[in-house]
């Protein structure tokens, strides 16, 4: 029931064409909570900037089509997430502004570009084999509308590495730290910086890594105060939290 | 090897009491990336009012009461967790100022009253049950000088209570949810507004609710974008982070 | 040995062409407990519509096909799951009144149509990923003589949608809601309903979902107090039980 | 907002005292949504019997007394469950129509009897060590308003006591199978009957038991279809959907 | 060192051809421990025909003739395990002795017939899902010159088939009895009988199975005395250990 | 329904005094199964020595005094097991014959002393730690009727104690070998001998142990064959099936 | 049979007292084997200094004082992990040579100073919650020869001071490290050095630590080379590994 | 910022080229803790003949050739492990000096043949499946500088296979033990040696193996000191830790 409806019959009522038990049950009926929740959705796209997002692991490309162009038609954003060589060929002879990040394994789709936030997302990871997470989460914090710094070489077994971009991790508003193995990386910048950071567990490793569960683990159980934590490899998770977060500090609760 | 030190020594060098070689070690082989530490904890206690934290569980009275008189000679506020009923008796009798949160099994110390900062944090739980965990995430985020605003009596089996509180949700600059049992109470709650949700599971429940791990597991998998977990029974590393967030949203990055 | 057998020994026995060592001996070894079964077998068959059913997953098409002949000669109703592509094509070239429900990888085999019950069974799901347990549930209900609603698109992370079909949800006799990701699902429809509700937990998710496992667990944790609960991805165990709960409401015992 | 509020504020805005916006922003700010709630928990109570439900665990007897005071004032029944002796004894002092069902450890006030409904609940377990279980599940069903029969000493290693009562199993509406140790005995009872089996795992054993866990897993791999699974250790839970279920069987959807 | 090597060295050292202290050295280092084992592996050999193993799985066909060619030519009985298809034609084209079992995916090579013991194992399932491993448990019993039951339709959900093979159970001298899903069929079948049983879980099942692990959990737990358990899909094990109780049946340590 | 009363109604049958319609109804609904099982039973006490089992865990000693009245009554030997010392203090004074045997936790009554068989069973452990469970295992297999070895003090650690004992392992007709820790020893003894190998794993340990799974996972999977595994710490279990093994050795099927 | 019975033995059997075959009979049935070990026992203590251990955990005190009298007759150091306070009260009356480290619970009883080996290990720990695992490992290096040096006050949330202590970290020959929580100390701690560190989890923390599980996963799987790792908790592990690798630096293979 | 820029800095101070502040603010800020790294690094490189090492696992052909190149222009060593047959090939075609260990998975590559230590490492395993395990630590250990015996064909379930190569064992330095299944061997190893024994599972084995945390847990849990413990299928990891400790025993900490 929209404002509108809603309005209708009120007016309806007054005008005594709508008994007021009739208007009792229509309004007890229809479920008006709805309108609440159009106005944070509407509300939600026009700040923020959230895009429309569709997980295409387990979709067939046309699947993939038929959601991506119902979104298109409503929405100024698109990403896809998990999308296959195949998918993203199909996609982008259909939507010409789609734009293939690879090692992200993502789709993004917009109509005009925005204006990026004030302020930057810090992604950190130790190295190519978490780079498709940390990319993952860099896309996304950036089609939301984020500047992003990348980190890409730093890992706990070669500090100096690590130090020698102590002033960048410094200065970012939020940090997004990717790790698998042992998954102590973001333990270690936590220590170092006073703003949150969200860590990602990726699945890389082996044998009592246990798919991720032991970085994962580790991220849990950190004895550094600030850190939050995403399912394994949910680069799109870390992304979209941090992004949450820069929006606060860029513009207080506006 | 504070300033003074490196500015002395370099004024040694200078004036020739020291050699270059001299100098040379000495410069490499202390840690000279202290300064950059002391750096950081000075602005990080300055600006946002992180206190000392102390640990209790697993530790004798007189333990804690020697690791506050320490902190309690150089911070401006103290904050200790998992306290028991003997641990708080004696803390008590020694710092006047020292205030017993009992259902937070928390003490707080503090100099001086703070000024709180604008916004505030929402603390969501769904009863007596996960009350302990909330209480922790309150008193944490009020110490580090936040606004709290508890909302404690909201799950996901009465929805109409939850969803009466509505406003107040969409109003806080970031949630802490805890929950325990299912853990579906932050899925359903990040559904709810636009700002982040920190989840803290709880390790209230019995069977296979494996001593928390099933909230985690709930939170960690949650189907709502935005939310990041933190360790089950964690409060205050809820509330920590949480501050983290609201500090961002009251200042920018300043 | 069946009821006309035993007739038999008992008139051989009076008319002492059977000594009453050898009736004793007959009755001890063989297994009268047979007739009890037979019973109950044929009781079961004829009041509730159970069919015949083929897990078919791990099973040759020539396998299938053998034993869906044996089946096919003796009973009313056939149901087939988890059937192959391959297999179904084989199936339905075979047996021309075979229904092949692709979703569900289901085929159904009816010698004649049936009467459904009055009332109906309400099947929920979030969407697309857990749409074939949710069908299978679905034809499962219907070829046991159900009649069913599907509620696909209703999920945890958005309350209005769910909330705008709460009149159907309350009507139900019994629900079958199936959720992968957090399975949070369950127990926000039990909270909102009288009846029965049957959780049944998918493998959809990725990381520290354990192939389902989060979801199973979420669910036996409900903080909702009516809700049971089958095994991962058992679309048809809770489609079975669902019909089952449906035949005594409808007809209460008889 | 109830009702009659909703109806004032109608009137109001008919005689003009209220403007059409004021009018709609009340509509939409208010939980109306909590009509239908109210709708559906009094029809709830008055249909079914559900009682008012205290989990007693981990509460203090002052708690327990202060919430079944609360309780007790609005609802016509009360069940506590997970009693402990000091919190009986503090129970009956207060309430004098309290009755201790010791082995089960539950308490039940009834201001007033219910009438039983026609068929009854099958409460199957194998002995002793599940007895506390089994007795919560019976007196569960039994002050929904629900007759009981205890079949207590029947398990999978003597199948002769199981068989031996066969016809009441059978006759039950619905049956709740309490099992510790490998959790077989739901498996081989649905195996014997057409209605549906509530299996209820207890933490009975020792060992690779994991506390119930190996009984858990054993009834949601059953091979019997028809199984539905709750908690292990929630004989409340397994009583209340059997409950559901026989008020379905005994009146339909009435 | 073998006993003739060990009686030369004595009669040299009596003889003076070898000092003292040579002697001594001799003995010490050498692995004179060798004669016991030598003794034994005969002895094993020898009394219960113990056939060469060779577990194909993870090997080339080649690596599998190269082993097999070497077992052969200094054994009498060999047994070949988990052999693929191709293994199989190609073990079959070398040794012309050789059969294939197919269902069991063994391979037997006997160079003469051997006399069965008296007595029998008895091999009992539910069904084709578990055959393989039962078939694997029957053709190990057999090539160690074991005479097999077979009684492989017979499950919990139906109980009325196993009761009515009660007699076989019970004549058995041991018992290996296989299930997947919820592993209860041990637990039933024990309770029937008083001789050993071994149970071999399977990794038949899905889901909340684990890969076998909830049948497993489900047979050690068992209620019935007298289980002993092998690895999950072991059905050789199960096979040789109930080989080694038969033939102690058979004659007794002798 | 025993013979007795099956031969009266048979009888009244051909003497007309019962129907042939009431005979068939008598005949189907009593439990004739009864007759094979009660032969079972008897037959399982006769020959085989099997006692009385009382496990004591969780029982008030009133509940354990008055089980072990009523077996007493009708068994000649009884075994109480997981005996605690107020427990055994009430049995010895109720019953002259009881004997306590400490370090198994375990109470035997026999009426009159029994034969032991020819042959024995091995008990085999590392030490101190592991003997609860070892003198439980020995303390069953003796009540049962069997003479039994206790080696009890060879670990994996220190193989020249175990290659001592090699002769007595050798000649024994069936080993319980228990172990907690990393659970290697059944795999290191069962390498050295030709009779079938009980292991049974102890929750000794600790960390990584996980209460004994670490043990039972190393004797699941032990690479020597012949090895059959019970539940962790059943020292009962182990005893009671080394003796049916033993029973078989010592009469082979008689 | 020690070397000087052997000797006997062959003299008799030149000196024809003892037959030939006498003569093998008693060389094969005894555990020549011992010969071997007995020196390496000996070798063992001599050189490495080696002490008796006994592990005091589940034992009496007079069980403790029982063994460490045995021991103390045939030894010349004993340690004395996990004792009591009440244990070691007992000890300390007995013995006057008994020193009590009371953090790290462990007793250690010298006959004699021993020279410490040149070279030292490196005991690494975060603070007082690893403490008493930390001291464990510390006393047992000590006891047998090693010098330690004690870094206790290291963590990853506080990079600064464990650079300052990278010389001393960089010339330990062997390091062991002490970790709970996430257990990240070590992987930094390795990427530091170019020796051997020894990681060593310890339980503390809480929810998903799992006992100390996390900790243990995130070092098994390290990033860094060079880390080997040692069961939960288990400080004498540590310390005894650690020592053997010194002893090895300390003098090669002497 | 290298030794030669910090000078040069001095100097450029001491000149009147650069104020104070400036060379503070330059000393801060630089990264001077590379100094140490970096001679930590040559120091490693250079004394112990650490390689580089590439793990190939997940990484394409190209990416393997461009990492090779790179570190082959500035190492003297690499070491390419978990190399898939078509990566082998591009490399040996492009380093003609590239060595393709087929069973270890790996490739080395040396500029010129370096000198072995004195003393050697063991590397022990039980035969064919755990081979390519045992061959990655063996060239692992061989390429940093070690000489390596193999001890491949022993086992816990043949003794005397593994007691005749006790000198050998005895001997060693250091000795790697790899194992698979129940992971007994290490155990039984450990008991004969006075060395250090590093322990490696295999992920060799099926059903309850869980992919090698059996044989993890085994290890883990040896009841023999002395004992430490890498991932699964780690042999890099075991020969890494080999090699350094016997660098250590080959010369001292020289």
């Amino acid at each position: 029931m929209t404002t509108q409806e809603t309005k209708t019959l009120l007016e309806s009522f007054k005008a005594g064409r709508v008994s007021i038990d009739d208007a009792l049950r229509h309004l007890q009926s229809a479920p008006i909570i709805d309108l609440g929740f159009a106005k944070l959705d509407t509300h939600r796209a026009l700040r923020k900037g959230f895009p429309e997002v569709i997980f295409c692991a387990g979709k067939t490309p046309e699947q993939v089509l038929q959601i991506a162009g119902k979104y298109y038609s409503r929405g100024r954003r698109l990403l896809l997430t998990s999308v296959t060589p195949e998918q993203a060929r199909k996609i982008r002879a259909r939507f010409k502004s789609a734009v293939w990040h690879q090692p992200a394994r993502c789709i993004t789709i917009e109509k005009q570009p925005q204006k990026k936030r004030c302020g930057f997302i810090g992604i950190v990871c130790a190295g190519t084999s978490d780079l498709p997470v940390a990319e993952e989460a860099a896309v996304t914090a950036e089609i939301m509308g984020n500047r992003v710094e990348r980190i890409f070489d730093v890992g706990v077994a070669g500090l100096h590495r690590l130090l020698s971009r102590l002033e960048t991790l410094q200065r970012a508003n939020v940090l997004v730290v990717i790790a698998g193995m042992e998954g102590a990386l973001p333990s270690v910048v936590c220590g170092l910086v006073s703003n949150p950071v969200i860590a990602v567990p990726t699945s890389v490793g082996y044998g009592a890594n246990l798919g991720g569960i032991a970085a994962l683990l580790s991220m849990l159980n950190s004895c550094s105060s600030g850190i939050t934590v995403v399912n394994i490899d949910n680069g799109f998770g870390g992304g979209y939290a941090a992004s949450q977060i820069n929006a606060l500090a860029a513009g207080g609760n506006s």
